[in-house]
């Protein structure tokens, strides 16, 4: 969908051929003065930009005020675009709310947990259920997708932008009305709801629908399943809004695709985006890197399971920065060689468009210090040069384009629904990180040179030898069925401390932990054992155990015991075990381990499942495989993690991107990222 | 009162005997299939449960709607326990108003002092001076109390639940009423009020009762006496509201004791118990342990702090927990023989009760993590299995029951009045903590095996030889005197730091301090010397001294220097002084010398009083010591306080728990309680 | 100005001459019965007070109710203090507004930006621009001053009390009409404000007047140019108000000189100062110290820093502690020789008056443990003997006053505007501490014994032969032109990191930072290089880089290179530049060096502009020299830094406070202070 989309777009002037992978950035060409525009489009043919998005904040230009519309200026910027070859992923323009509209309808603003009114003066001051604020914003998509249903430079929609970036948790009236319509079709009974919610408890049983709260600031914890309900809600109702947007879009234009930009990344937490995928013709995603020890392991985590919410088809990557941003404590610069190693790895993952947030670096406003392809240094700078270099490259990787991502042999399941209850509150830690445990099994993987696919529960399980679930929650009879269903026909599954223990209204299955995974795994569990910050055990395998243990007594003689905890209150007891299901096991990982820890205790978990590198031995561990796949062949991506050169011997292929020795090895550079084509199989 | 509570239930259908210590939890069928309920009987005759409260949170269940009732299902509940022979503990039900309730009157809900309302979707959200609140639960206190009064299960009544836990801070409307009517039976006159909050100070000065309000957020620190005199309302208005439950109940049904459940724990600080105690039947108290180093000590020292309330009398333990809470940061379960530990405890400190939150461990809800008498595992577990084996012990230790404390010759004075204002904001320093000072120098006596007990401004101090008074920050003229009396009768008085500092309306007395008790202890000083977190001094005894130091004067030539600062501003200085007042003496600490500090101290400020340990010199420390007493002899519990085996030689007396070796060593094994009864005197 | 304060009052009793420094205290006598006055009067005498604060916060006393007065208290206080020949700065009392305004008025309480009203309990609980506040205070400033226009104890009017200290942001709707009063006046049109404000982002073009808001909680950051308004706005709203009551002042009496109490100290920021200094007639100052590693340098850079802020000319130290404060986690009390230490090192940097907050340390409310002239021990003690000593050594110092003070060779530039500015969110780093950078290069440069005036933007700067201007981030193209003129002309710029980045509107300055300052510089930045926390970077000339470093570019071939960067990022790249510019030079510190690398770089700073110390080589360090001079002389300040001995060799003078020994080496104990008189010349 995504290599097709530049075919919209009629040839450039110069007779260019249309390229097969995007390129380009949001372009916010209202911040300038007019005479920047034609330097604008002469700067992106000469860093090989063939697309941008364009109008995502232009709200208030284009409707200055309820009856007034000024679409001019957007009508030049789409001429200049479509002459200079140039597609637009033409925004709805509904992000931010002009001052006209709070004011004169201060009821769209949302409302925090504690009452507070989230006023404009930044973006996004919008309830995601507030029928004003909806009336408006539709009839600007509307009056946008009227007035450039037949532009030539227009490729894509984009639905309003970063959806729920800030404004996914609305606690207003609007919010407890639309939340209430939701349960009510969710539970059809108030009775229903009342079992759901455990509202026996603090004496919280409903009598009526209209006195559903969401979960204001209570004088304690909030009832956990309204909390989880309130979370489901409030991703539901923003997808709701993306549909309501995209419903108009497709009768205007029916045969434009339409898209939103996901932001699967970090601390992203509110929406479900595995529920949301099914809504857009492509899946976009923005990504920003947060410094840290996994910083680079979390890009590919982020972009593989991107990849996994695609259904492994193409996707695109909307956002992410040529250098520093400006929104954490300390904004770092990137350093030579990692613009073009971030953007590729998204690429290995099966980007087919490269964006940058934003074309031109503001000269004021809120995101001023953000990076971007032309910085306020100017073209003549090294951020300036990189982008151009990174424009050939991509063109390079053409035939990379449209291909699907070749599935590996391990899966790991990430789940919205574990992660949101896992880390609720009264829980026995607070400590617990859904996803940077999720993260921790990756980076193990990569220093191994193991392949693994992150997956959605949606997806076919049943393709993976070994299935990894961390923390895998909640876990609903089906699910408990599917996952014994996949064990007994041969499959591999992996688990961990707090999975299967809540069913999908947050209900503990009785009888011993992990209820509802008890049986296939073979053990059970009495009572958990979080541990203290500060505190760890050590297992008789040389591993090291943090956050969490548990008190683990094997049921079934068949459960074998890969390792047992040396110190602490479990000392002596089971902390690893795996329970043969004839062809297939299931194991259970009690404790935290840690990247060290599980990279020296996945080998164990993989052999029965006769997984292996698909790399050289050396370059098990420095270098990240991704394997695209098409029509056209079969594309290794060999990413360096290290800042060291790495020789990468005999691998076979076609060399897209790179340079092989004289004696075939392929040398990967600090950073590098090298790219073979073998023929497709 | 408690061991005569379970004679009115009649006897269980095997026969047999009514227990005397009384052994159970609170138990929420409600939130149970009805098939559930017969196991649940029938498990807790195997526990020795004789004794649940019931309908803690079934106000929603009970009163559906305002004008709707549903007995039923609790008759039914009442008759089964009736049946199996275990009494009833009914509660009000009022802890927890119902959602039909807020939602017809949201003017119920608390108000922080930032202005945020307090949602329904926990518990307790309800203004304890809501004339609106108190009249619907009331209605229901009526109901309840005419439904049960003949019921032959009732044996007490539970007035609503841990009164204040959440909401005894509420700053709305209703509560600037209530706290005006309070001023002005406090005050009187506007004159008087302006007087005692030093109202001159920054233009303050009211001219009418309806300008005051409570110290709602404010521009810089409220005024201190109004935030002083804004916590004596506070816990009167609870006391009042507690007092209203009790009228309606003691009208209806004149035999049946009422109690409420006490959270004398930890930082519960808002209720003034020594206040409360005299206005129920019985104290009842809920204590949760808080890991730390000193967790063990702080329990014993609650359970003393409870006896000090109750006057010595026997108390009842209405909440503790089998294992792990919920609502820490990190919930630790209980190591093997933590749980009758911990129990036995709260016994040898007067308990006649044990009781925990809760029998069945819920499925769903905000505690469902917290442990339970019958676990998520069932009964087939260690905890139900350990649970059993206490209920045994109870039966075995049945003796005791009805037996009063000991007094010990050693008090430590325990006064809201003086926690409250000693941790005031504007001090000069923000770091001191009241309870804590308090802690380590019962922890200090434990570790010299010398008890003593916990006491509160109403008890006869001149039962003991020694009193210690750490921080006593408010000392009205008449407590000076008292104090001074008591030492001038031979008494021993010690006081610390920051004591003795201001009157009943936090008016500094002047011409140096500690004004109120400069010339009892025969120093000025002139200047505090607070010391920075990380800070500490060296006293010439090889103690350190930590948080504070005084710049002291010894003003009259008897008093004596037991100990002076080596190093820090204060060298050469006064640290610990001793004036004697012919037969008794009173002694000043000027800094915090912490657990270590005080055990070497200690034997310097005992020594005068003849005061030494009641346990053989290898015991004192490893165990704690305390004594009940009544008709039937004197009990001596023995707690161990290591996780190691401590033998007890010599003490004589019959064993009712523990065992002697041949030799008539008594040894303890790690966590043991032992109980020996001796004649009585 | 001030040295001629007190010639407004008559002789005492005693016939003492009129003292020509003023000595003195804010003085609360409301808080005390009536038969302490005398006492009071009697020990002002003794300590050598001649000048006392009266009415503070004495509007609820004075104007009991809207239509009720009551002077009569304050005419027999004024009359007393007239008696005993001590002269009143009486406030106009309107700091703090009473119970009965407030109550009647809410409309007055200020608004947090989370929308939390401020509520009365404290003090300073009004808005800036409330009409109604502005009525009601303005009606008892008339009252006030028709009172008092012709009392003979009458000195000076003293406006308010630290106007802004807790109220300086108010985000309620009068502040939103005023804000956009004052946005009308400084933009004109909308048209100017939208440009300024780059609302081109995010949407928030604005149609009308009306649709501006303060910068009040929003989703995410504020559009910083609406903040930074915000801050000028808020800063002007005080000043008005300033203003209001003194135009009235001096409406009725046009000869006795205004002023407010500033407070040029810590983190106190949101009043601009500099543009306040004009509107007074003389400039007075509330300093405290905050301990810490630089906290004696932070009062020296405080108080020349009020000396810079009132031209140079003489100011009045209107507020400071002898001892201990309240307000802070720990207050610590002052050592021996610190309070007259303190006092006179405002002297030295220009204070013709010392005062105390407060005559007596209250016995009752939020400040009673700030420490005060007479302490709560009363006259018998260290503090008042201090005090009274302090007293004598003023009058001893009695030549001084009225002197000026003498230009140094090096000047600091601190501006509001790049304070304000660099700090804002969104930023490259949210470690920049403007203020910091600051007092460091002074700590630096006292540490070589250099005196540096403390300078504003309204200076005279081509008067300094170095001016260091630290994070001058906000450089409007006038600016730029100044300090090029100034290089051009034989001055020596210092400027650092972030720098010349932005004009008023905080737009960047494109092309390459530091923009505004580029070509002056001679070096160019593509990207800025913040530093984590924990990281630093090594220089090749032995200093260490924290919190930032500039990816620099030396662009002219004259720039010279001082120093590199040997690790991090930007090895091998400039690190300290300076361009000559013909006589003068302009010198660029791309990282932040702290006190230690600020010191070892300094002299080669320093070095081309011929700057070394005044004083003799041993002293440099420890010993502090601020200079003041006047027709009867110069007067040499020589402050001991350190806490051991320090003999000073070799300066002539007359000694007025101190010794010279024998051979005439001026001997400076620790924390002594003393005085040379010089001949003028």
């Amino acid at each position: 969908m995504i290599s097709t989309l530049l075919s919209r777009t009629r040839r450039g002037a110069d007779g260019d051929p249309v390229p097969r992978l995007a390129y380009g950035a949001d372009y916010n060409p209202e911040q300038w003065p007019r005479d920047v525009w034609e330097e604008d489009v002469r700067l992106m043919r000469e860093a090989g930009v063939n697309i941008v998005s364009v109008g995502i904040f232009s709200w208030a230009r284009v409707q200055p005020g309820a009856d007034q519309w000024d679409f001019g200026w957007l009508d030049e910027v789409m001429d200049l675009l479509h002459e200079g070859g140039i597609g637009v992923d033409l925004a709805t323009a509904t992000a931010s709310p002009p001052p006209w509209l709070s004011t004169a309808h201060p009821e769209i603003l949302p409302v925090t947990a504690d009452g507070e009114t989230l006023w404009p003066g930044a973006r996004q001051h919008w309830r995601p259920t507030s029928p004003v604020f909806r009336e408006h914003a539709l009839r600007l998509v509307r009056a946008m997708a009227t007035r450039y249903a037949d532009h030539p430079a227009l490729v894509a929609w984009h639905v309003s932008n970063e959806l729920g970036c800030h404004n996914v948790y609305d606690y207003s009236d609007d919010a407890a009305r639309a939340f209430r319509d939701w349960l009510r079709a969710r539970y059809t009974t108030l009775d229903a709801l009342n079992h759901a919610w455990g509202t026996a408890f603090w004496s919280q049983r409903y009598g009526d629908w209209e006195q559903i709260l969401p979960p204001r600031l209570a004088a304690s914890h909030p009832n956990p399943t309204q909390q989880l309900d309130f979370k489901r809600f409030s991703s539901h109702a923003l997808k709701e809004y993306l549909r309501a947007e995209r419903e108009i879009l497709r009768e205007i234009t029916p045969d434009v695709p339409v898209t939103t930009n996901f932001m699967v990344m970090g601390g992203t937490k509110g929406m479900d985006y595995a529920d949301w995928a099914e809504e857009v013709d492509f899946v976009a995603n923005d990504h920003y890197v947060v410094p840290g020890p996994q910083d680079r392991d979390e890009l590919s985590f982020s972009a593989n399971l991107t990849s996994g919410i695609a259904g492994g088809r193409p996707w695109f990557l909307m956002e992410h920065s040529t250098s520093a941003v400006n929104w954490q404590p300390v904004n770092l610069a990137k350093r030579p060689g990692e613009l073009a190693r971030d953007a590729l790895v998204h690429v290995a993952h099966g980007a087919d468009a490269v964006c940058f947030f934003q074309w031109r670096q503001s000269a004021a406003g809120a995101e001023k210090y953000h990076s971007a392809m032309v910085p306020h240094a100017g073209a003549d700078s090294d951020v300036f040069r990189a982008v151009t270099a990174l424009g050939a490259t991509l063109k390079t990787l053409a035939p990379v384009a449209g291909t699907e991502r070749e599935p590996a042999r391990v899966g790991i399941l990430y789940d919205w629904q574990s992660w949101w209850a896992s880390e609720q509150d009264s829980h026995p830690t607070s400590l617990l990180d859904y996803r940077q445990e999720a993260l921790d099994w990756y980076s193990a993987l990569l220093a191994l040179g193991v392949r693994a696919d992150l997956v959605t529960t949606r997806a076919d399980l049943g393709r993976y030898r070994v299935l990894i679930a961390p923390v895998l929650h909640v876990v609903p009879a089906d699910l408990a069925k599917t996952l014994t269903r996949y064990a007994e026909q041969g499959g591999h599954l992996v688990t961990t401390y707090f999975s299967g223990i809540v069913d999908e209204n947050d209900h503990v299955w009785l009888g011993g932990y992990p209820g509802a995974l008890r049986e296939l795994l073979g053990i059970r569990i009495e009572e958990f054992g979080p541990l203290p910050a500060a505190e760890t055990v050590e297992l008789d395998d040389g591993t090291t155990g943090a956050l969490w243990t548990d008190q683990v007594t094997v049921t079934d003689p068949e459960t074998q015991v890969l390792a047992r905890y040396r110190t602490g209150a479990q000392a002596g007891r089971a902390a690893v075990t795996r329970r043969p299901t004839g062809p297939g096991s299931a194991a259970y990982v009690s404790t935290r381990l840690g990247v060290e820890g599980l990279t020296s205790l996945l080998p164990r978990l993989l052999e029965p499942a006769g997984v292996t590198s698909e790399l050289p031995a050396d370059a098990r561990g420095p270098v990240e495989l991704a394997v695209r796949r098409g029509p056209a062949g079969r594309f290794l991506f060999l990413v360096n993690r290290t800042d060291a050169t790495v020789p990468v011997l005999g691998l076979a292929g076609e060399v897209l991107l790179g340079a092989r020795d004289a004696d075939g090895t392929l040398t990967l550079g600090p950073r590098d990222v090298a790219v073979l084509r073998q023929p497709a199989v």
